[in-house]
């Protein structure tokens, strides 16, 4: 059995990387999937492809909507979507994907710092399990796959 | 045909006064329904009624429940789900719902400032309409249950 | 039992009003729900209600996710879907309903003349009924609901 | 991740082999799927094989059912439905098979020149990126599967 | 809670009046939907409309779509559907709307004679209650609905 | 808005009354669905219907299925689904509700003492809100309803 | 792109036989299933795992749900389903399967001699091709793989 | 064709083994999933994993919420659940699988001594086999797999 995973939400750290790596070391079978984390191809992958535009407004939704076939599909197949908000930022479309995969059915697994719990309180309460760090999740996923706990 | 509007997201401003009065002035056939919006009441449901604890993440959490299924049931029965980002505050709840409203192929407006309009691309990018007033709502829904344009 | 009739198509004659008036002659218990079909506010509802573009690619799309709120209520919530293909212009939207309606299981009624016979076979094929008069549609319901044959 | 691409509308021109073609010269893993595009083939298909009909209107119907198992299959099990609106003929059942793929939630990427612009709009507004080239759709493909720009 | 019960298979016997008649003695609240029972109708209802056929397969066919409408909109409406067998004639048809409605997660109340019991195994096996007479199937309605017993 | 609640599980104590009673002078707007609660019937349902059996294992089927019938309208029909575990018997079927009302996406109520906290714990981590008394589960439908606490 | 066809219906030709034989001489990538051909050990299957029954009827239950589980697993996993009516018995499995399939969307290919035309006009109302033979069957499957016509 | 069986329930035996080691035997392609059967490492997973808890509750529901990703995931991907309930313990978590895979449309084989038989006719009524032995559970599958009979 592969476990597919998709590693939604903040992408100004590596804690995807971190996770990955983890699971590579356990040899866990793992089939990661994530959005582009290249911020500036996020950005602008609509009007280069699709031709430019005067208005913020239609740049961005050129390209929200070409992110959005990739983002779908890895909701879709995924057995398990990890959503991190980080320290920075809005952040709205992390949540956007939680509620996503809520509404299909997906387990979610969330990653946040304390100081975030009150305001992701209903994101918490979709999850099958609430996490701070890349262990955690990595230890979660190996519990799944392989029923081990850790140390 | 009776239209079923769910309207989430900010709880602190009237928005959602304006456009139920809005609607209700130009006799418009829907029927609208909303998270509890006392927001004190929303915090504390689920300890007033099932007991206190004593770690926040799990008075959030038998809150958040509580009223998620409300919040699930509304947007389940909508034709048209609105939401509303606020100028303050996270409001990933307000992400949340409309992730979950756009997997389940309902139409979304969403209303927010143009200051939030990069951060919201991703939401935006999802849905049938982009607003920045409640009157612009209100015009939405005339025009989608009578064909009316304003003016 | 209220049958539910999507009417879907050609907005340049009158076609819908004598299915309506064919059906209300017959005392039918039919719902019938349409597009808006004054083409002047359909083409420009979203710049009117959203605000004005520039380009007319994004004139119309606003005014066509506007308009798909409509259709894809009226198409989810009938019983048949009924799909006029005029004399004149490309009808894409019509196929287009056609398609939406067919994956979603729905029963469809084609209307169009013999001379569109070959170009429209696919969509023919996906139909419980292939007509030519807003007559053949009445008669279609009027069997559906009541097992009366004309004449 | 193998990207699922099925690849609907004209079959007179060798739009399809370009896309394929360039797909393959980036070594992109993608799975095409096509309708038959043999034109005699798909009309006559249905008789050749069940026998023939004395009136058109039956011959056409045999065919078209016959090439719906292939069409309907295709889009079912494509993440991405690409649709293409050449520039003559009236094309019904490309517009057909795009609100097929709507209905189902499929990724749409629709290419077709500007003079038809106006009379896509709806097909546009259900897509997640319209484009006028097969390089546009390959730039596509590619940005959803790598994260890569071109250029 | 009112009961949609839709009544298939046999239109040679009077079963369907004695369900119906026992029910309103019984006052129970159920909403009975059935087939168009004319033979003569039924058969012919797609010429009449939509035009004569030379041949006898494509006569039926026109009839069979048109009816079809009506019989899917019968059973996906339904809470129970009930399938009679009766003595003579092949009936696919009664079976083909069990097998429908099975896959659709109905209930099925089955009724036919002892006679027919091994070639209806299959049919039998995926339905709630394999009844004899009208009267067993109307005693079924009211438990189910009211959770009284006969006598 | 009509909340429909379903009442599984226990049917030797007057929980059901309770619940039916405190909504009723709350004057809040629910329809309460259950079982047949009379387990006599429930019992013998099936062979009193649909001729007796020798073997115990098929006059209990006969009557399991058609009490099916019943359970699974009431599930399907229910925006919340309130399950009890009493003090005694196994009550699987009451598990099998849960089981069932969870897989169809239903908000879940769980009502069961302290003592059975660690045997149902699988149960209660798919439920929106675990309850010990009638009274709870009135104050959590009363607050989805109207957003009121108790007090 | 492999092909799932399932192959239901009659069991006392060698129809089976010689469409898997004419598959194969054409190399089509084709996976296969059917149900249990064995006629003696599908109608004993039940009662030789399960246990002897002294009722017939109940003999037939065990057998035929378990045969269910096959079943259904062929036709939910088949892109497409052929049924076969033969020349003799009831067959109303055969149209069980049909109307089963017809309900989850699969394409349907069904073939029987012109004598039972009128029997099975509903049956065949809900295919995309109906066959007299096996080698029309497959060259059915070819054309839908291939796009070869015969000859 | 692999099946994909989840074994569900009792954790105190070794019936799992049994089955696997009989479909070994008998090379029968077949995929098995589990839940975790370490009985402390399912109890004690969420905080181990996730941070310790001062109430049971919640150090429970922690543990459940997290072998419900594996559990989900198992009856998700399964062709056949079967669902083992022992001599001793509650066991609901087996008859919340049982229901959770009946709302899915699985098919459900149940094995239970006689004893229990009363107690679990509502899961017995929704399952395809009901069985006492693992030997009869690897008959079921070998029988649904190749046709073969036991003996």
């Amino acid at each position: 059995m592969t476990l597919n995973v998709y590693l939604s939400g903040e992408i100004h750290t590596d804690w995807r990387d971190q996770i990955i790596a983890g699971a590579r070391d356990l040899d866990l079978d793992i089939a990661f999937f994530a959005p582009v984390t290249d911020h500036g191809a996020s950005d602008d992958c609509g009007v280069a492809i699709l031709g430019a535009e005067e208005r913020k407004f239609w740049h961005d939704r050129k390209g929200a909507q070409l992110n959005a076939i990739r983002t779908r599909m890895g909701i879709e197949q995924a057995d398990v979507v990890v959503v991190r908000f980080g320290e920075k930022y809005k952040q709205w479309n992390a949540a956007f994907d939680a509620g996503y995969a809520a509404a299909l059915g997906k387990s979610l697994i969330v990653m946040h710092g304390a100081d975030h719990q009150h305001a992701l309180k209903e994101v918490d309460a979709a999850a099958q399990a609430v996490t701070e760090t890349p262990q955690q999740v990595v230890d979660c996923l190996r519990y799944v796959l392989t029923g081990a706990l850790p140390g």
